[in-house]
């Protein structure tokens, strides 16, 4: 008796052969992403930290660490969870972590692997401590500064300072460093501008850093930087650590920033409909394809206008009906805008090469934002 | 040694002490909610037929039975699959099933609940009977006409009367009537003009099946409508099942539309961060919460202003910074904007009465979109 689809048994098999719609990686272009950016890093003062939030897949955090990784980032506790499980074991959650139930988690994490976290307030520094102690484990923490982004971190100067001795004076936490996220500017088109922008965000967060040096704290780490940014931060001195994640993958969106960097991640569609010749509907829409950083490219289609989605359908306008033969049952490659909200949609990847599945791999932190 | 969060253990407990983000239901609105639809086709012509994509689970779909359902609506095989297994015995899915290997997981479904198909396409149902014959099955078939959505079904009339002749004609099949869906007039805001153009939609569904039945067809079902047009759907001549889904929970898009229902999904969310007194950072993001139909609404939160989304982060900017004293750990409600592709992002729901956690139900069919 057949049940769901177990995209296991889809190994080997040509993509015409695979269930959609279906999230794949191509591994070649994955693995010249991998060892573009390694090789960056190669010899480098900085070291990568790759982000997992893009990928949140054990098999690619084992790639990134196996080409000389120093460490995996995470934005959530659940994700770092799943990560340790697979066997990781240095974890960044670049991110606060507040209430008590997910400090007891933290903390009993941080008695498996080597764990730190973000921190941007005092009353958490004194729970993260507490929870620490009750465990026995050491946490290891950075003083998040904002340096001009405007979303979590203190401000450089005096509150990181102030924040970075208490972190130092209390038991149970160990004061790592100072992380600070240009993300503002990740997406500035211009590289220049980019560059000069970027430099002036990151001399905020060294600044910072030279002061909590002079008071006799020794700045370990200095982490920031994303795929938009890697090469201006992870060049600049001082910097110790980046956190790069999109470039395993790339987007619509992140195509434009960073061209040195290979397309990875498609979603294969099927057509359901060809009623009227002038649209394509495929089986494919908001609940495999997120759209916020605008609409998901419809690939190898001529003619084909901007991908509308509804829940489950996509609508593919054509300009030129005749010049497209697909009818239902025939498959629509589309390439997602944003790869790591995309790839939270879905359960597995399927990893291809050269058309063919050679493995599946679960996107085992999938929705793990808790 | 504690691993990731099992919600289950929240039951009993208040909302101030489960882990977010938690994707929370109302059971005092929702049951509201079912009664009234309920109410509203007792005794009626047409019966309801409830769209479980907007919940993706068994627990709610099993209430709506038991409430007078004539049976469920999923959008996907992989949703039918799951609430079958979960005991629904009448399924319709409202869709296109195409592909090889989906039609034999269709025809071993049909061999253990009652299942119908939408089709538009006379390949389409060639290839259904076939697989209807290899499996010993029936697969129940409604001719899809398009009325005016311009998405999925062929055109009103004669087109659809020789695709219901095929499937009359095709053996594993049996020809089961017609669906059209208003898709394109649910949101409209105004309910006069709704009603007027959701009319003269269904007149084309209508004249359609008067047409088929002419050439000596019964068509038994006359399947449309949505939670923005079930009134006038549910009370139209010749309608005789209606496909609602959004009014079971609701959202900013359809609270527009539809006041008569209460709301009854939310989003609860923790504060991380609060440095600049002008903005509260919480710890829900686009992983959380989608924004296709706009910003979701941030409740109870004086001076709120619209919700700015990132991947794990929602930025609330205050206008009246000195009147909310929200810290790093206290919770925030936000109304989703689309209900049915926020249920999608989460495992579970936290089924809450009176702020207490009363159950836990699985999303068992979440991101089944094969």
């Amino acid at each position: 008796m057949l049940e769901q689809a177990d995209p296991r048994e889809w190994i080997g098999r040509e993509l015409e052969q695979v269930e959609t719609p279906a999230l794949l990686v191509d591994l070649d272009a994955l693995e010249h992403n991998l060892a573009l950016m390694a090789g960056f890093f190669a010899g480098r003062a900085a070291g990568l930290r790759p982000h997992a939030k893009t990928h949140k897949c054990p098999e690619i955090a084992r790639r990134q660490l196996a080409l000389g990784a120093v460490g995996i980032t995470c934005a959530k506790l659940g994700e770092a969870e799943v990560l340790a499980a697979s066997g990781v074991g240095d974890i960044l959650i670049a991110n606060q972590v507040v209430d008590a139930a997910k400090l007891q988690r933290l903390a009993a994490l941080a008695g498996r692997v080597h764990l730190t976290v973000a921190v941007d307030d005092a009353a958490n520094v004194a729970a993260l401590g507490e929870a620490a102690r009750q465990c026995g484990a050491t946490i290891h923490v950075l003083v998040e500064v904002d340096i001009g982004m405007g979303r979590c971190g203190v401000a450089p100067g005096r509150p990181a300072l102030a924040l970075a001795q208490q972190v130092a004076a209390t038991a149970g936490l160990a004061f790592a460093g100072l992380m600070g996220y240009e993300g503002h500017l990740v997406l500035t088109r211009d590289p220049q501008e980019r560059k000069t922008k970027v430099e002036a965000a990151l001399e905020l967060l060294l600044d910072t850093k030279r002061l909590i040096e002079e008071w006799g704290l020794p700045v370990g780490i200095v982490s920031g930087g994303g795929t938009g940014t890697y090469d201006v931060t992870g060049s600049f001195p001082g910097v110790t650590e980046v956190q790069a994640g999109s470039y395993v993958f790339m987007d619509t969106t992140y195509r434009e920033i960073r061209p040195e960097f290979q397309l990875s991640l498609f979603l294969l569609a099927t057509v359901i409909s060809r009623v009227d010749p002038s649209r394509v509907i495929i089986d494919a829409g908001h609940k495999v394809l997120t759209s916020e950083f605008g609409a998901p490219q419809v690939l190898g289609v001529p003619g084909a206008g901007s991908l509308r989605l509804s829940e489950e359908h996509g609508r593919i306008p054509l300009a030129e009906p005749e010049q497209v033969s697909l009818r239902p049952g025939q498959r629509v490659r589309i390439l997602p805008s944003h790869c790591c909200t995309t790839t939270n949609l879905h359960d597995h990847l399927l990893a291809v090469r050269k058309g063919v599945v050679e493995d599946v791999w679960p996107i085992a932190a999938r929705g793990r934002s808790q």
